[in-house]
């Protein structure tokens, strides 16, 4: 892999969007010794399922990035108010520039920018104004992309999606939600991993990608 | 389903082509009592493996198209030579007219427009000039798209999955093909069905969609 | 036509541009039985000409809606205000997703996502976000649209064409826009029917076609 | 109008291609003592129609360039074999590079490169790599084009609409067209000049736009 | 030059964006007798560099307009708050509705709609919206664009490149900022020269262009 | 830099191409360490100008590929008719296929497939077919690009450049050429550095990146 990525970070909207966009890629870089660090800007307090504490999604995303080995020291959990990033955007990029100066990551995942969710689309913007000159890929959420560049590929083995899908599924809150799906997880890394000729890969949109 | 669609045209770079874009939708409108035509252009007898005779595709297209229920009537075979259709894009289109003249279609299949196999991409333009009239829709084909563009969803059954799966090991000069691989296959219509809410769907880019 | 096409939704940023970007084919639509819903986000009152009472453009609608044979029932005007939807996405999206849950359509109609007005671009984003699931299309406002990619045709005949200019005839208060120029409604219809052969049809761009 | 707009080049695929693609403007630019340049790739003696000579488009180009008020000598006739112009593209993109020292053109009208036809597409790029240095408009040809980037506009008269209209009249062997259509060819002025707020213009893609 | 481009219109998000994307050509413009109008829409007050009053750029854009020929009275500076102009954009555009009522100019530069920078966006989209009927001009940014099309180029003379160095070095308040640099200024000309076989050029994204 | 990026491939269509598009990041790979290949397609002994023997391209570019770096025995010359590369597709392919299977490359360089040259757009879409599974960038051509996405940036020192300027010098017969400009290679340079904040780099469109 590539050993000049040393600092990874990756930016989900709302919790468990980044397990889902390169929870694989994760688990990998972090067996590399890879260091990783993790943003969620919303909890999701107003669509928390009846029954559930309002701040269930904080501790979920607390046990979910610790099965894919982030350093809980490397979690930054905001508590922006869900559906409505787009109201209060230059807050984050300001935050963004901050979590910038503090880290200096050499690789940022964020959503796409066609992602069609407000939120993600948000975070896929200002990510992309605060870390402009490092690498920075878009993720793929399925069912909020129409168009899809599948430039980047990473290679995974069976264990990093095994990871990956144990970790959604620390989602217990959102359990009903398909994503929990072994065999969509699974079905997706196939046909990812069939564009480059490996059993199992992630697919990105490079935004930037700099070799220094 | 769109029961103003009476006449389906799908176009098969190679044999076997159209079975993978869109075998899942052909078996569906058939059991609809829609009259489907397939078009093959190439046998690819210099791509034969060794210990096949070389007309072997031929025979195997008529057993794939078999099991997804299309009539041998409406089965065409071209014998151009594989990877070099583009060297004879004038004479394809000539008969692309006249097929149009003769079945008169409602619904076009062709590969992507943006599909980088050589082959794929003469058919999918040919189509185009061929067919622009009517409803057109290109098929996907993984590890030929870097840009795809999710647009049109064909809804379908778990039994619709399973004849594509028949149809496709019918290629038993293929088999070492990841195609053949059932959980690929399976993998990828369960992610183009989460991305309309269903189990399973196979999904197309609208080139031109006719409401007569 | 597409007799699996029951419920329609015409989502229009301000009064009248339902009529214009897609009067004709809701004609053809009501015609073929089909069930017509309009609604409206903004009956713009800061921008009715002097002498015209505030809600003008409501009791237009009205009438411009009647005469295209939608049910009175099917319209829903809100007042947000003019020029300013963008202010309120959210809402508006709350509020298409109530829609979505009551009515349920197959198909509807937004503006591009590439029409360059701020109101017709937020109704087009929170519409796709809203109704990504099933067929929605983009409709046609050359003025206010840089690129337009004509794929989905709707063929219609004189009759439609009539109507929608008598719809559009409704709007007195918008007597002087040119938009009510009877030579350009039929120039147009005239440039997308010669696209597909016939006399006349209106085009959108396909944003999702969804075949359940 | 531009006044340093001196010398003009059309380049028509087949002769009538320049006339619908920018009639209007060819009378405008001669109105206004500009020189202008034509140049047919073909006279298509395939396609004429029974009872016609074999040169006939060749007589009626010269009689329609006439009307539009191109000197005679300004006028070159190719005869590539119609539909195949791609075969040739650089023998075609030898005799363009002939013509850019021989006339040096300030502007050159050259087919969309998003148009469909084979020949179209092939007079669209040898013109562009030919003229890559000048002021390039691509022409829109509606039955051609699935998207189209509506960037220049060039306001017209009345008068210049008739006088296209008259041009394409003096294609006798190509009556049946729908082109020869008055409503059709005013429809589609009319479309463009509510763009920019008149009553008639012709719309070209900038391919290139140079201001020395 | 363009004899009939009489009134150029500027906008700059921030004071110096105007004399970057296009201070060259606003020497020419000037040179050539036309008349040419600057507007900027904030003085970034809340990121003046320490020591410097609170409106010094404010002062410099004075000096710099005043350098590049343009008349002082043809200059307006607006006060809106640095990196938030999209919570304001319609106020923006209602300023921009006044001026083009006021001035009515021919061509307008705005920065590239592909433009990172979340305050050069909303100028470029308010921009368009307001001058949607005349010539438009995107200017490059090369450190905010991640895409852009070279498809307009005003050639320049080196004293044109000379004035915009003198330009920027009026800005005293930004000295340390990169943009200073004369051999990248002279570099970047000579980039874009290059692509249309002169020495020095300025290059921009068409978004119209109306020739009347 | 990448440490697993052990075999780097350059296709150029004709000499001159890769030193030009990514002669810079040539000698930091092999100071590197690492094993770069060059391919050159067409000594364009056609183009050759008065006085010169005709095979003066293929001297030089084992002169120039020298000065980069690259062992001679990694230099490979084919002697395809320049500007007519086009009609040799798919000889170009078989080519390509075997040098994959010789040489496995981690990375290959090819032309833009927007690049507008025939050669070079040929180029790009066979290395595209050839090498679509391993990482794959587009060097920039600026006289022949109109579009270009600077997505990948490599970071370059001043001595970088000093050898691309040097290895480019060697091309004597071509020294009328714009490109043997030292102030215009520093000057792009010097670009697409300031977009990543350093002085110096090299951009490429990023068709694949594949991370194993």
């Amino acid at each position: 892999m590539h050993s000049d990525l040393k600092k990874i970070l990756v930016l989900a909207p709302h919790t468990d969007d980044g397990e889902f966009g390169c929870g694989g890629s994760i688990t990998k870089f972090i067996e590399e010794g890879k260091d990783v660090f993790y943003v969620a800007f919303s909890t999701a307090e107003d669509s928390v399922p009846k029954g559930y504490p309002k701040n269930i999604l904080e501790t979920e995303v607390r046990e979910a990035t610790k099965i894919l080995g982030i350093n809980p020291n490397n979690l930054i959990v905001y508590k922006f108010q869900v559906r409505k990033l787009n109201y209060v955007r230059q807050e984050i990029l300001e935050e963004l520039v901050k979590i910038r100066k503090e880290i200096s990551p050499d690789l940022v995942f964020i959503p796409s920018p066609n992602d069609l969710h407000q939120d993600h689309y948000t975070v896929a913007m200002e990510g992309m104004r605060a870390f402009k000159q490092v690498s920075l890929l878009g993720y793929e959420v399925p069912w909020n992309n129409i168009s899809f560049h599948t430039q980047c590929f990473i290679k995974l083995e069976e264990h990093h999606i095994i990871k990956k899908i144990e970790a959604l599924k620390a989602y217990k809150s959102q359990q009903d939600r398909f994503y929990a799906n072994e065999e969509f997880i699974k079905g997706l890394a196939i046909t990812r991993g069939t564009q480059i000729g490996t059993k199992y890969a992630e697919t990105f949109e490079v935004i930037r990608w700099v070799i220094r």
